[in-house]
């Protein structure tokens, strides 16, 4: 029941207004409380409090009124965080003469909201702040660029479920059911080549596909966590990479996937498909499975690493569990201590020595990390993550923990676990509703500005503010169509689509050839490589991109300002960041003929004048703007166009 | 962005609608998951799916489709319940050719819901479902009835802070500040003595605020667990009144005050007033502090109680830690093994006791019981609040546990503490801001039906559904005016809302007196004596709470039945309950005129008649039934008369 701005405030000069600076990490935290602000503007309450539950009992205490300043007055109380707990949740009370407002993280509420949606603070949460300021280029290795047509996979180099692999040419196009065995040559050494264009374009953090040792193209099945994989250039281009990156002042995130291995990893050691055929991976990988290493959980029972694996009692080495039943992915199980040492808690885990010198990458995306767990299914996840969490804050204190989730990731997101999720949940999937109607599977699911305002608030307001900073917004990935192809080719759904991407709450990821305008479905079609004939790109696609990615790191209500949403009806959605007396307006329309809006800008609480960042168009400062919307458009208004100074 | 019926169907023959008749405890799981059933009406799906998430990843389940009979077509699929956690949440899919719908437990919506609404299917949860069919009755003991004078507390028998206790005489009212140290002479002969009356109303079981010997009126400050106040009629009025009870088939609830006691609690042990003056509680409750007993924790840092509550390092008797500050209720400290043993764990502990011959008590209301915890707040309250439970059961496999909170209690209602909390926070708070306009503290809070019915049901949808039915629904309680003087003493309003409180999901609770029309203000005034005299009672509202407690008993959908909301406009808010082919429809109506609506009695499912069952008026057979409402009124229609049975 919560009350839309422009719904519950006919006039703002008649209604009231609230809003929250929510503060991030131990800011305002002088070890007394944390003391929270709240802006108030429109009729001025006869009570005013601050509301949160120590001990789990209803505490209100009453907001220190400031002075009141251009409409708006601040008021201020000191949050006691809770003991019993690392969430300490709070929201604050206005009481009128006929009625109450709550402002919550959701926005104004007529009753008391519930908890839920309470505004949360996380005692002692360090976030990882520099990804705030990122804009983040998904690459799947194999096909972004090929650098070193030496290291490339030859057809037939070897089999893999069982058939032989196959080498196809940079412009062919995947093909169904080959996803894991065919491979285009796209390397480290190409990314590396390719970090100008990078960074022309605005990206500042790589965000890499796997790339450690395994047999298949897009390396999900891993034989070697501790290699990169010799085809994608081995450990010299990856330490390469790191370099030029460095140099660049960019950043890098790679993808761990531990929930499960290769069935041919040497831990599990089921024989390979022929002898002679597996060596070209398992040689490069250094690990050979030669006759002095101790046999594999596969080949027996009595195997050191029997523990790592989920089998059942019956002896049968057939009996392991595969990741969502896929026989060539078996799960490692968290109640062996092996597993946990080799992955996250012994001295040389996984997921510690590349966070290590030379390499000292600056985040993990943890591959399917909610099924990981005890036995054959999720147990104690929970436990496990927090401790992945620990190990990976001890090596490097402000590396960014980075979930995958398809759905609603709330309890990993708490300060506990997690640093953000890839934000399927809370934007990839209100945006594909709002813009191609569908769900994930394609089936028909449209949905108005006003339930895709609902969608985004309801994952939004469960989560603490600086975790919401930093979820990782896409519009697709190599798990999914990509979003030009959702909407049936239609170049300027995506680009208006990207302005909410590169605006909206969070960090904006591009998948490699989203700016360019690449097509792709269902994967592997997702995964066609990167055209890198110019001729090819869509050339005012990529400038929206650019314009949009170099906006979002110069703009810093972008990166850490509060959110409010100003309109949510039908085709329109406009929201609203705002940091220390600046603020951007972005409008996205999906209407198929232009329009007109007037917006409540006052709610932003700044002034203006306004700048149309991509247009160039000025509008007056006033307390609301009134523009015209083109057909299928987004629009991002600032009010300081030195945030727009031309990218050369 | 849940669709309400109303509005999602502008028809039944042309729309879509479903419902899920929700399974209660184990009913339905065989060992090999649960069979889950849907009902749809109206449009017909291309697919349906059930939706879990094992190891914390979707999975759908195709929905085996049956017969259709009536316009209805039920569906079923097997539900595994999740091995990492005991709670499993699940949802329906069902998509058509331009839209999708979910059903979640808070109705339909076009996208999937948030898990926080999903289903909720508890493994090994056991319900204490024996109170499904109750209606129950709140006593505040010193207040109800005076059965024997000669155990009443005199005037000036002994000090309670700072000044003698004072008797009044039954025809007085409670004095402001007065309210622990007044007394008027109820007593539980006097209970007894009423259970004709009480039987005659309707109700069955007791829930008797506290009757552990206290030196207060109210007896949240208890000095001896194991002995009932002597001022009450002791051990022996209180197995006179258990045998009474049962000989009728009735039950009873205590109030378990285990988060703190009394300051003269032996275990704490602060001097009396005057030593003479203490003498007659605490000799009479046959624990006397005499010479030979240890000291108590307040005493002597070396007291073997001394761990059992919150000092500081300082040593100082006086930095304790009281209930909410108030100094007289020293909090017990749940991290002293002592503490535990005495409250739950031990075998003699007092949370096992009672539960046993010759009382044999059916449950217990624990107070304040989010706040009980380790130190000086609630830390590892879950931790012990589920050791309360396990407790409880291993002494009576059903007895009910009843938590007092004030607000939300979702996270201690999940199948593994608490049956069910005092709905302060899902009933009497909404309500309360529907008809009265006001928020517990009496601030302005004016809310409409819509508002209403998002409020009840949020709260709902977050609970198992069993849970759901084992919520204690209140209109008022000692601890909040009475709903009576919340709406200026406006008796239509409190008869129509006692309609909801008769027929909402979960069990009904009367505070007494409510039904004849006794006022009261915030504590004490809410705490007036039962006026005996019959011409001071309001015969129509009693002649309305008991035929609403009588049809309550008999009703099979009140007890165990399906919740759908039918409408919510404005004044008007319209609910069905569904169980097995029958139904009932409430409608209650807030306006000051009387008002026509028609109402979509189709999605009860059952076909009709409808009869009013106070009325007696007949509505016949149909997809919609249209009535008048009366100017604030309650409404409740039943397909089966023969609930309607006169009770004599």
């Amino acid at each position: 029941m919560r009350r839309l701005l422009d719904s519950a405030v006919p006039s703002p000069h008649a209604g009231f207004h609230a809003v929250h600076a929510v503060p991030v990490a131990a800011e305002g935290d002088d070890g007394n409380g944390l003391l929270v602000r709240v802006r108030t503007r429109g009729a001025a309450p006869l009570r005013a409090h601050l509301r949160s539950e120590p001990d789990n009992e209803e505490r209100l205490v009453a907001l220190e009124p400031g002075e009141l300043r251009d409409g708006w007055r601040d008021w201020s109380a000191r949050l006691t965080p809770v003991g019993h707990d690392s969430v300490t949740r709070y929201a604050f009370r206005f009481v009128f003469a006929t009625e109450q407002r709550w402002l919550a993280q959701d926005g104004l509420h007529p009753v008391m909201p519930s908890v839920d949606v309470h505004f949360r603070h996380v005692a002692g949460y360090r976030p990882a702040a520099w990804v705030w300021d990122q804009v983040v280029y998904q690459v799947f290795p194999d096909r972004f660029r090929d650098g070193d047509p030496d290291s490339n996979v030859r057809s037939d180099a070897y089999p893999y479920g069982g058939q032989g692999v196959v080498a196809r040419a940079w412009d062919e196009l995947p093909t169904r059911g080959m996803g894991a065995r065919e491979f285009f040559g796209g390397d480290l050494d190409g990314v590396r080549e390719a970090l100008p264009y990078l960074e022309d374009l605005g990206a500042s953090t790589l965000y890499l596909n796997p790339i450690f040792t395994s047999p298949s193209s897009h390396k999900y099945d891993t034989v070697d966590f501790d290699r990169v994989d010799p085809h994608l250039g081995g450990d010299a281009a990856f330490e390469r990479l790191v370099e030029a990156l460095r140099a660049r002042g960019m950043r890098v995130i790679l993808d761990a996937v531990v929930n499960h291995t290769s069935e041919r990893h040497p831990w599990f050691g089921k024989p390979p498909e022929t002898a002679a055929a597996a060596a070209p991976v398992v040689a490069d990988a250094g690990a050979p499975a030669d006759a002095g290493a101790p046999a594999g959980a596969y080949a027996s029972a009595d195997s050191p690493t029997r523990d790592h694996y989920v089998f059942d009692d019956s002896g049968d080495p057939d009996s392991y569990r595969g990741w969502a039943g896929v026989r060539t992915l078996p799960v490692l199980d968290f109640a062996s201590a092996g597993v946990r040492d080799k992955v996250y808690a012994g001295d040389d885990a996984v997921l510690r020595r590349w966070l290590r010198p030379p390499w000292r990458i600056d985040g993990w995306r943890l591959d399917v990390i909610h099924m990981l767990g005890e036995g054959p299914g999720a147990l104690h996840n929970h436990r496990h993550v927090r401790a992945i969490r620990r190990a990976i804050r001890e090596e490097r204190d402000d590396a960014y923990v980075l979930g995958e989730h398809f759905f609603e990731a709330t309890p990993w997101l708490q300060g506990d676990q997690e640093d953000g999720a890839m934000n399927y949940a809370g934007f990839l999937r209100p945006m594909l509703a709002f813009w191609a109607g569908v769900d994930f599977r394609g089936d028909p699911a449209p949905i108005d500005a006003r339930d895709l305002d609902d969608w985004l608030t309801g994952v939004r307001a469960r989560l603490p503010f600086p975790i919401q900073l930093s979820q990782l917004n896409l519009l697709d990935s190599h798990d999914v169509p990509r979003f030009l192809t959702r909407v049936g080719g239609d170049v300027a759904a995506l680009a208006a689509a990207a302005h909410a991407l590169f605006t909206y709450v969070g960090v904006p990821s591009v998948y490699y050839g989203d700016e360019i305008g690449l097509e792709g479905g269902e994967d592997p079609d997702c995964r066609r490589p990167f055209p890198w004939d110019e001729t090819r790109w869509d050339a005012g696609l990529r400038a929206t991109y650019r314009a949009l990615a170099h906006l979002r790191r110069r703009a810093p209500p972008l990166a850490r300002g509060r959110y409010e949403t100003l309109a949510a009806h039908g085709d329109v959605f406009a929201f609203a960041r705002e940091l220390g007396g600046d603020a951007t307006i972005t409008i996205i329309h999906r209407g198929s003929s232009a329009r007109a809006v007037t917006l409540p800008a006052w709610a932003t609480g700044v002034a203006g004048p306004w700048t149309d960042a991509l247009r160039g168009t000025r509008y007056d400062a006033g307390d609301h703007v009134t523009l015209t919307l083109p057909p299928r458009s987004g629009t991002v208004l600032v009010s300081d166009p030195a945030w727009l100074a031309p990218v050369s």
